[in-house]
């Protein structure tokens, strides 16, 4: 079962000559959901040959126009692709009657359904849930209303070990017992206890993004041990006032949030303009976090290697 | 007197991994105007080096999604990089209000001064005119309102030939009137017509823009010796009957305009994400019109060479 994500843009504000704005692809067991979405997305999405009418789902943080100006010409282009299968947009409320307006003065609404859920700035809040994945939004604290978005599997059931099929005749029922937890005792009276007619399930992973948001310390206990923490470095922590006044992080207190929720990986993005090579916002989280990358354009992260 | 067009996006509906969509910049003695603003304009300027706040001027041929959605993000960007100078933004009715309320929704209202003017669809109208430019929107046939834009600059007056100040003392006024059309007699009575004493002016250029738009004969007329049209050229002609059923020109109606109309120069554009290379286009035209270009993106256009 897969797990990864494709950044398709680690720009803020500006688009430069080689940062596209926010979006990212989220593909988990062959589902697509897509984190947000600036102008330009359907052009990456294209380049990195992500099938436009596979993603099922768009998550938008929040209504600045860096991460949500690519969806009126990504849903055109969906439709004019021939899509049917619905989809569903989690964004502030707002979007909805832009997107709506859009449709009206293009003189084309889209063939194929769209449903839009407002999300909540209230606190941790479950968006959407399959039988192996849950995805979260939680309040980020931006000068509009922002979340971030978690993507957790589920704790996955033990799997029956089929080699004890060579042994015993092991009936259906049993088999969804075992399943469920259940021990084992064969006809010979040979008990087995569960852990031992079973195998263990993969150790569900989990995957955030955090963008765009004033350094939050409290978010440590909410993204406690997740995998992969994608965070915004808008600037280097010499500028950490003008970060404060604009709602931003700097890559040393994203590193320290990293740290603090002891997570796997921290991926930086969402950066200023001013930095033409952003690995020097890695290079300065690397200090206190030291599984920190730089996210850049095409980057894959796999969470199951 | 420089005066060039980039071309920015040669997409249509659909932007390709290659082709972006409509978009091109018109440099006129370094006045910068901007026609059709896909998704991705901005980030076309920044990778052509166009400063996005020398745009005095926006022309926007028709309110189809891929003519117009990279403009919010335009303004947004211009806005952040500190624009104060107005722009004007030709438009269709309709735009004015979406723009407004991404404005609302994004919490961004630009600080620099836009004006919104409809274009209309009743005839050939004067949009625009400075010393040495005219802008003309004229009516083309789409499934929504849409015009075309002509560039024309104005017959120049002839120049006072300087040469003639090392034969003889001649007063301002004297040359003020040689400027305007006046002959000349010298203090000792020599007779100079005014061919004699001035500098022909430059020959006027001009360049036409028609995109998106049914295959319309009687534009010939309209477009006798335009210096460079860039008409749309979506189809090839064996798709003719869905060139017709969609609005849109084939690559050989495109070339009998440019023939019938005497142009300098065909290029086309607006290509169908069908042709991997529209290459195939611009040779189906040739046939009939020589002097056709395949238009691409960073394609500049020199009317003055």
């Amino acid at each position: 079962m897969g797990f990864d994500i494709t950044i398709l843009g680690t720009g803020s504000a500006i688009p430069t000559k080689d940062r596209f704005l926010s979006g990212q692809v989220v593909n988990h067991d062959e589902h697509l959901f897509l984190i947000d979405c600036g102008e330009g997305t359907q052009m990456q999405l294209r380049r990195y040959k992500k099938s436009l009418n596979r993603i099922s789902h768009v998550f938008i943080s929040h209504l600045h126009a860096d991460h949500y100006l690519g969806l009126p010409g990504l849903l055109s282009s969906m439709d004019l692709l021939g899509r049917v299968t619905p989809l569903t947009i989690f964004a502030p409320k707002g979007l909805d009657e832009f997107i709506h307006f859009n449709f009206k003065i293009s003189s084309a609404t889209p063939r194929f359904p769209i449903t839009f859920v407002h999300t909540q700035t209230q606190g941790k809040m479950l968006l959407l849930e399959n039988e192996k994945l849950q995805v979260f939004s939680f309040p980020l604290k931006h000068r509009v209303p922002c979340t971030g978005f978690i993507f957790a599997e589920k704790q996955g059931k033990p799997k029956f070990d089929k080699r004890m099929l060579g042994r015993y005749f092991i009936t259906p029922e049993e088999i969804i017992a075992i399943k469920e937890g259940a021990d084992y005792t064969a006809p010979d009276g040979t008990f087995f206890p569960n852990s031992e007619v079973t195998i263990a399930p993969a150790k569900p992973c989990s995957y955030a993004y955090c963008s765009d948001t004033l350094y939050l310390p409290h978010l440590a206990s909410e993204l406690q041990h997740i995998d992969v923490l994608y965070h915004e470095a808008t600037f280097a922590h010499d500028l950490s006032e003008r970060a404060k006044a604009t709602f931003h992080t700097t890559a040393t207190e994203a590193a320290q949030l990293a740290s603090e929720a002891r997570v796997g990986q921290l991926v930086l993005g969402h950066f200023s303009s001013r930095y033409t090579d952003p690995e020097v916002l890695a290079e300065e989280a690397r200090q206190i976090f030291k599984n920190t990358a730089k996210g850049y354009e095409g980057m894959v992260i796999s969470l199951r290697p």
